[in-house]
């Protein structure tokens, strides 16, 4: 059986959200547990409930909405993505995917198809990880990879706590952020964010796995002086030694591996006065490959960079690994499930790895997963900038509804 | 004749202003037109009129205490600093010069000394220039090198305008801002900011003139992208431009002079968040030295070095120079003041260039000028851990006093 869903609803849909939190230049800010984000899941919750959607918002936030099956005691085939964006981010990461799987849901209600599973669509808490991190912890707590209690501790640049935070908006639910039964899988639907799948011109991308990946922080402590008459030789100055890691940052993927990437996202100087030495500077670092031997080495390739500019430049230091995630490789049922579904609708499809993290890393240890990547237009993605066209919008949405109407039906038999 | 000004009492009236815009570490954070520069200007118009002055604020908020002198015909002696701070400065920096000028006069009043010329002493707005630049602009102003309605229209950070926060704060005054009357010279004590009395065992700094300056800033524009999925040469990353350049102002120094100095204070780094790549960076320039030929080539060379990172890393760049600041010679008969006033106080005194741009630099324009240093511990300051000892307050002030009085006595014979 193959579905079709409704390109101009999709179209109609993704535009809807694109208004909660949309940005002068047409991208979104919508950053987790902020007011927009109150907004959007306000937003989502309407739309899964005139849908007859069964709703469950959990404790750390991740809203479920379940669509029973003809068997109840097969397990739920679970798809979606997420509804946060980064600061200045484009409309189509995260929300592509829990649209997509809003219009699956519509898709199956208007044709009355009643699959032999149970469907569930989420949206996963701060997939972004920009306000608060790490990035992708709602699933990463759901799956039982972080400790629920350390996360609603963490705290956003203005010190204010994530729990706190979750309540404010009213969306600190009240079932357990834990699988709730035995799922039969895992299908996410994102942009690919990168270049890959335009540059083969390729119509539809099928996820393998997703790399691996570390992110930390250094920091550097030297001494606040006047920029004057401070002689060059008596300073210890934590923006210089903080630019010579980063420039080591930049060339490190170099030496490491073909496929390895690396940069510093964030940095923070104190006390950022034009006519005074930098105090104390944080700055990030981010390193991801496919291989997790080439993240050990890059994780310690930074250090050593850090170390080596410390002392030049005779600064104390601390650095703090924020999140480490290892190389994921997806299970073949679900790989075939989106290449079958591809094949089915006539795309031209390819196998593709993952440069980014996503929700799926996580639903990856407890359950089957796979995704299935819409086209970027020159790979944008985390700018205003990010465009995928409708067309791919809706190729991907169709492959993904298709895949998981697959999984829901056939393994049934 | 010798005065001796009250030490006690200079330390208890530094320790007063120092509780206006105190910070947790016993520094200052009282940013030019901030409620706190509100605060500490109203206290210090508390203490000019208990002394019996003759108080002006003008139009660009600088404030002047008059006593009047013997004879009405003579130029008026100008003597201050500033009360601004930098972000979690000193309590040293600027106050030190407007607490001992304030001194000077009660110690006049306490004698019953009537001058020949008469005393102003100037608090003046915005020394410091963290908040809105150019630094020293209430006496560039009043000097006549800044254009009033020009600096009006400046904005801070927040987009706040100055005139506006001037009034905000009720220091937009009735007089006009450029000199009222032909003046005597003007002197002005600070702290050296810089480490060479303290190693060579002075007990006071007289100062000869001051380093000439170039402050710019650069901004890059790359492409915020995402750091996974973006492979390495499809990047524009802006900080990673800004690294390699920052790197070259902490090297190009070397390659100049003896005691050019240069850094990068200021950066603004946008999204600044850990996983895009960073679109926009603006960071700023500076560099000093004795020489206008080495500031010229300093200048030239940043330039050049950013000229060639923007190309390195696909960028595209803009610059603005901020300001320029030549050298400035002080004058002999002020400078020579100053000297006697050491000698006859028999202080271990040395002729010192000053490291720092000052008020007095503009000044020095209009006027015979001269400055005072006082011995700074390590050389530190726009710091919270700038310090200066109070014996070594006490001399400095002690000297500007009888320099001051010398020139509004002397000269007038």
């Amino acid at each position: 059986m193959v579905v079709n869903i409704d390109q101009d609803r999709l179209e109609g849909t993704m535009k809807e959200q694109a208004q909660i939190g949309s940005t002068e230049n047409g991208g979104l800010y919508r950053l987790t547990l902020s007011d927009e984000d109150k907004e959007v899941r306000d937003w989502f919750y309407k739309q899964m409930e005139a849908e007859g959607l069964e709703i469950r918002v959990d404790e750390f936030g991740n809203m479920f909405g379940r669509r029973e099956g003809r068997n109840a005691e097969k397990g739920a085939v679970l798809v979606g993505s997420h509804l946060d964006s980064q600061p200045y981010g484009g409309i189509y990461d995260g929300a592509l995917g829990v649209v997509a799987a809003l219009e699956f849901i519509r898709t199956l209600n208007d044709e009355d198809i009643i699959t032999e599973h149970p469907i569930e669509i989420v949206n996963w808490t701060n997939e972004e990880g920009s306000r608060y991190q790490p990035a992708m912890q709602g699933s990463g707590v759901w799956a039982g990879n972080h400790d629920l209690y350390e996360e609603y501790n963490k705290t956003d640049e203005e010190g204010v706590r994530f729990e706190d935070e979750l309540e404010r908006i009213g969306y600190k639910g009240e079932t357990s952020a834990e699988p709730s039964e035995d799922y039969e899988g895992y299908l996410e639907l994102h942009i690919e964010q990168g270049p890959y799948l335009e540059e083969k011109g390729k119509d539809v991308g099928i996820v393998t796995g997703i790399v691996g990946f570390t992110w930390g922080a250094v920091t550097y402590y030297g001494e606040a002086d006047h920029t004057g008459p401070t002689p060059m030789h008596y300073r210890k100055d934590a923006l210089a030694g903080a630019a010579d890691v980063i420039t080591q940052i930049r060339r490190l993927p170099n030496m490491l591996g073909e496929r390895t990437v690396g940069s510093t996202g964030h940095m923070d100087v104190q006390p950022n006065s034009i006519n005074t030495i930098p105090g104390e500077v944080t700055f990030t670092w981010g390193f991801r490959d496919p291989s997790d031997e080439i993240i050990d080495e890059a994780f310690n390739r930074v250090l050593a960079e850090a170390e080596a500019a410390a002392e030049r430049e005779s600064l104390d230091w601390e650095w703090e690994e924020r999140m480490r995630a290892p190389s994921v490789d997806f299970d073949e049922t679900n790989i075939n499930a989106v290449e079958n579904a591809a094949e089915e609708l006539e795309y031209d499809a390819m196998r593709i790895f993952s440069g980014a993290g996503h929700d799926a890393t996580h639903a990856a240890d407890i359950m089957d997963t796979s995704m299935v990547f819409a086209v970027s237009e020159n790979g944008k993605s985390h700018t205003e900038e990010e465009f995928t066209t409708w067309d791919h919008c809706y190729t991907a949405a169709n492959t993904l509804a298709n895949a998981a109407l697959n999984l829901a039906t056939e393994n049934s038999l």
